[in-house]
């Protein structure tokens, strides 16, 4: 039996993470795995999100995936909450994004408003929707940026839950492994949101040769850029266990996306999107836009760290997103969103049951294929 | 049987680009194919390596790769000779290389000299070799940088040698296939030498979906990242019909690296290469070194167009090399050469003979290991 599947209660190792509790309940339902990204609930709307799987999934595995991040700036680290944060941001940041926006006829604040507290990516934030989600049925618990706590791992291996943690380099794999991670997702710098420099195909083998010379059996997910089952078989024959996708289902009706957006993923290229700090203050791959390369052109004010980026540029994304609802032209030009280079592979909108049905039909016809190929 | 191996005569869909003669020969001996990359070399040098390919071969099937750029830098077009263009180049920046390798204990000229006449890639140079390679008994000629030129499709068509071309995009994978190119090789950007910024994983499936659709049914060679055979049944699952590979071969012993720098391979992780513009004038994957990190910083002088840049860049990069071979350590820090993230899998220095049986023996384990997948 597949490993992860025997870890997980998967029947097929897809991994989908998501934002949004439908696409991970559709996809356990289908027998993939949903992992639900937390980070943007408060604890107590996670809860309600849990409570919500809990009585669609049928039994299905799924998993919640929080970001702890290891280290923080330090020139933020001081800092006691998010009112604090808010006003430690030099107002240049937010002008320059309120001009941006009105060079595209969208009306932005110039000021920053603190973010609600036990809001933003801080490691406090992390660990308290860890807790919440141990009080459900998860059956993967999975971190990113970073080496899962301690508390993490403790708590994890109490309840029989395993830890999935990412990583973008070998070295970062084998000290997760060493932290107690039960499964390491290998995240190639084809993928959206935060990631290294190293395609999916160059790491997947040198991660999981220098997991088993270090001595670790530790099973790997191949992630970034997998949208179809044919990549994910390449990935497993490459030494993966399984596949860890995101973008895929940026592109379902079940998403948290708008509908601009994913006008905009069935329009674009695999070359539309760019790795950019201007979103979170961490290089993510995002889809790319007048803002990224007014971010990040050298005559731009750079980028301020994480959580403070994001104090910035979120509000001014909920904003380019209501004018483009709004039928501002202009403003459907900057509709972004974290997706991989894989967005160039999205030709339509399908529902998550169907997607993980076509990647299951993928995957046999491609291992048929090259087993056909050995004569 | 496999389309690529019934149009080339290869046993194995394995092809190898080498600027090594004796790489070509060890390789297609071994049941893959070949390509001898020819573009360092004047036409009566090429003519003697193809005999020697001949005599040597034992009538295995092999190919030649040379390189006709489709545009070249406006600024460049109208130079004569290499004199023309030797005269063109600022002093500052042959000053600039000089003073960089002067840092690291190397002595270096502060003038560019010509190169000898028809060397250097330029469209004509590349005319040149191809036709020296058409009176020689290649089963594959190949082009890199832009479209295939018609001289080439219409004499290999009269000839009945297969035409092969390197795209990065989808749109070029078109424009090739509409101009008559045979095999299309899609190379992504993990790859060493001259790439674009999409990754082998996601370009692959890409570039046979966009053929299909505009009706081309061109067979597909992944490149990119490929240095096992798992990888390569890999980009096979992902949709591609054999493997092209070229860094894998820089680390046997037939090949054209120094020892330096292939001691270099074997201690190089997959995140120790960049791509920069400053070793041909187009952005090229490489070693990173302290050559790339002076010459791409904000502050440094720029890069020269192609083939300006390699004509100050080539003679310190030779200077480099033998002040390593002489013993200097700092110089064998700046010891670089064109190569892909793959470099990160390189773990020792094999003959190119043992490479290609180890691709032979991976590629079957993988592709039975994914068979067992379906139970």
């Amino acid at each position: 039996m597949n490993r992860v599947c025997a870890l997980t209660g998967a029947e097929f190792p897809l991994f989908a993470f998501s934002h949004c509790r439908d696409v991970v309940v559709a996809v356990s339902k289908a027998g993939g795995f949903g992992v639900l990204g937390a980070t943007r609930f408060p604890p107590e709307q996670l809860e309600e999100e849990l409570a919500w799987i809990d009585a669609h999934v049928g039994g299905a595995p799924y998993g919640v995936d929080v970001i702890v991040p290891e280290t923080i700036d330090p020139s933020v680290a001081g800092m006691a909450d998010n009112a604090a944060r808010a006003a430690a941001i030099d107002p240049k940041y937010a002008a320059f994004a309120a001009d941006l926006l009105g060079r595209h006829g969208i009306d932005a604040d110039r000021t920053v408003a603190p973010l609600r507290e036990r809001m933003g990516i801080t490691p406090e934030n992390g660990l308290a929707l860890m807790e919440v989600a141990f009080r459900h049925p998860i059956r993967l618990i999975a971190n990113a940026l970073g080496i899962a706590p301690p508390a993490m791992i403790v708590e994890a291996r109490r309840r029989g839950v395993p830890v999935a943690a990412l990583v973008g380099a070998k070295e970062h794999a084998i000290r997760q492994a060493e932290a107690g991670v039960d499964i390491i997702v290998a995240q190639g710098g084809e993928a959206g949101g935060h990631c290294g420099e190293v395609s999916t195909l160059v790491l997947i083998p040198e991660v999981v040769r220098a997991l088993r010379r270090a001595g670790h059996d530790a099973p790997v997910l191949a992630a970034g850029g997998i949208m179809t089952g044919g990549q994910m078989a390449g990935m497993m024959a490459a030494g993966a266990d399984g596949a860890w996708t995101g973008s895929v289902w940026l592109a379902t009706p079940e998403s948290e996306t708008s509908e601009a957006f994913r006008d905009r993923m069935v329009a674009a290229r695999s070359r539309d999107t760019v790795r950019s700090r201007s979103r979170t203050g961490k290089p993510a791959r995002q889809l790319r836009t007048a803002w990224h390369d007014a971010w990040d052109a050298p005559e731009g004010p750079g980028t301020l760290p994480m959580p403070l980026m994001g104090m910035v540029s979120e509000p001014a994304f909920a904003r380019i997103e209501r004018a483009a609802e709004a039928g501002n032209r202009e403003a459907r030009d900057l509709v972004s969103y974290f997706v991989g280079q894989g967005v160039g592979l999205v030709d339509d909108v399908r529902p998550a049951r169907a997607v993980v049905q076509a990647f299951r039909e993928e995957y046999v016809e491609a291992v048929q294929r090259l087993a056909g190929s050995l004569g």
